[in-house]
């Protein structure tokens, strides 16, 4: 089966590098990013192209949302399984006369982090079984959690993700900018964020809550007010109001 | 030496087992939560009361911070050294004639959860040479982590952790709400949420930051606001907002 990736961002180059590491071949890399496709390429020694996109089997489209309709117009020939990797994209937004489908890898993804590919829920949507069959056996030699899933519920697994992640990483980025602007390591609180992970593992994150919001300690509520302004102010507002509504204080 | 806990909530709780597991005797654990105070009790082998306070030379107060003031009324003798646990109030807050500091440990406390005590950061503040060494040598019993700050200090410390820890744990109550609305199992989350946390072991957070947002992916941002409703709603536009904020976007 001949398999191509196209898209040279970070989940392009993990999906490839996910193939590669578990002897999956891949036929190409195909995208207008000559300078990262190179540098993908050469690392997993996969051919790339930023013009002639080469006669294969399946194509994985792992390119931003916002791209995903023009860079699927690319693919002219029909009988081909097509799959982009949105979360929250409907199959039908690819604009071809192949068949549609979609696999969804729920995780973030860095091109300078290394991960653990085994883990990754994959998520597989196709027209008919054969197709599910094909995506779920590729993502099966990745992963040992691949499943099914409908649009609908894609969409809300992908919300899900960016509360718990996307939202999550911002909040460490706004806690260091707080640390950083009195010039306290952040490594302070690696050990606190640590184990803010592990709890849940253990205990119901609504059980897990602690903090002046869910202490209903309105003397430091309104001392870290005075502390903050603008974005950070803002969140810090919000996320104690919902706090508070959540535990009807 | 003679210490006395004063609380039973979950921050008394460790603190007096951590003083168990590291050798250090304690003289009593005193509250007025007879149930709770029992069971610590009897797990860790210390005597408790309600009622008649024990002669000793450290008091540290583990009570919620609206309590401290009140509580530390309850300490008459004058030659001691009183400290209290809050990550925001001054040494100063302490109502008695003692010595006053203050000991905060930069940690997330829930009873039901183990916990490694030595790796977390302690934060020392007292009025001379004498009182630090006291709190430094106790703490050090416990954590290899160690430090002196002031209250102005210990104030933005307390406040990045409510970041980085007590609204990190409310998204994922509100991203629990979000998958249990559509019976996806929240374990799915995990890796994600692993992967997340990691990142910030190797990238500094803003570099590490993904998802729709940072993206300007404005179909995806409308398409979620769709999904959501009351605080849930709001967080998102929140966060996306200070995302964006925060790239310019």
């Amino acid at each position: 089966m001949q398999i191509v990736i196209i898209g040279s961002g970070n989940v392009a180059y993990h999906m490839a590098k996910a193939f590669v590491l578990n002897s999956i071949p891949l036929a190409q890399i195909f995208g207008r990013n000559e300078t990262e496709l190179k540098k993908i390429s050469e690392e997993l020694k996969v051919p790339f192209s930023t013009e002639n996109l080469k006669d294969a089997d399946v194509y994985i489209i792992c390119v931003s949302d916002n791209s995903i309709e023009a860079v699927s117009k690319i693919i002219t020939k029909k009988d081909c399984l097509v799959t982009h990797t949105s979360g929250s994209l409907s199959k039908e937004i690819l604009a071809g006369e192949y068949r549609k489908s979609s696999l969804y890898p729920l995780q973030t993804f860095s091109k300078s982090k290394e991960l653990d590919y085994s883990n990754i829920p994959f998520f597989v949507e196709a027209d008919n079984e054969e197709d599910k069959k094909i995506l779920f056996e590729l993502a099966s030699k990745i992963s040992k959690r691949v499943m099914e899933s409908t649009h609908e519920k894609r969409k809300y697994i992908h919300l899900t993700a960016v509360f718990a992640c996307n939202f999550v990483n911002h909040l460490f980025s706004r806690a260091k900018e707080i640390s950083d602007s009195q010039e306290i390591p952040f490594d302070y609180f690696l050990p606190l964020i640590n184990e803010t992970v592990e709890k849940i593992y253990e205990i119901e994150p609504k059980s897990a809550q602690t903090g002046p919001a869910v202490r209903n300690d309105k003397r430091i509520l309104e001392l870290h007010e005075q502390l903050l302004k603008d974005e950070s102010l803002q969140i810090y507002k919000t996320m104690n109001h919902s706090i508070q509504k959540m535990y009807n204080l």
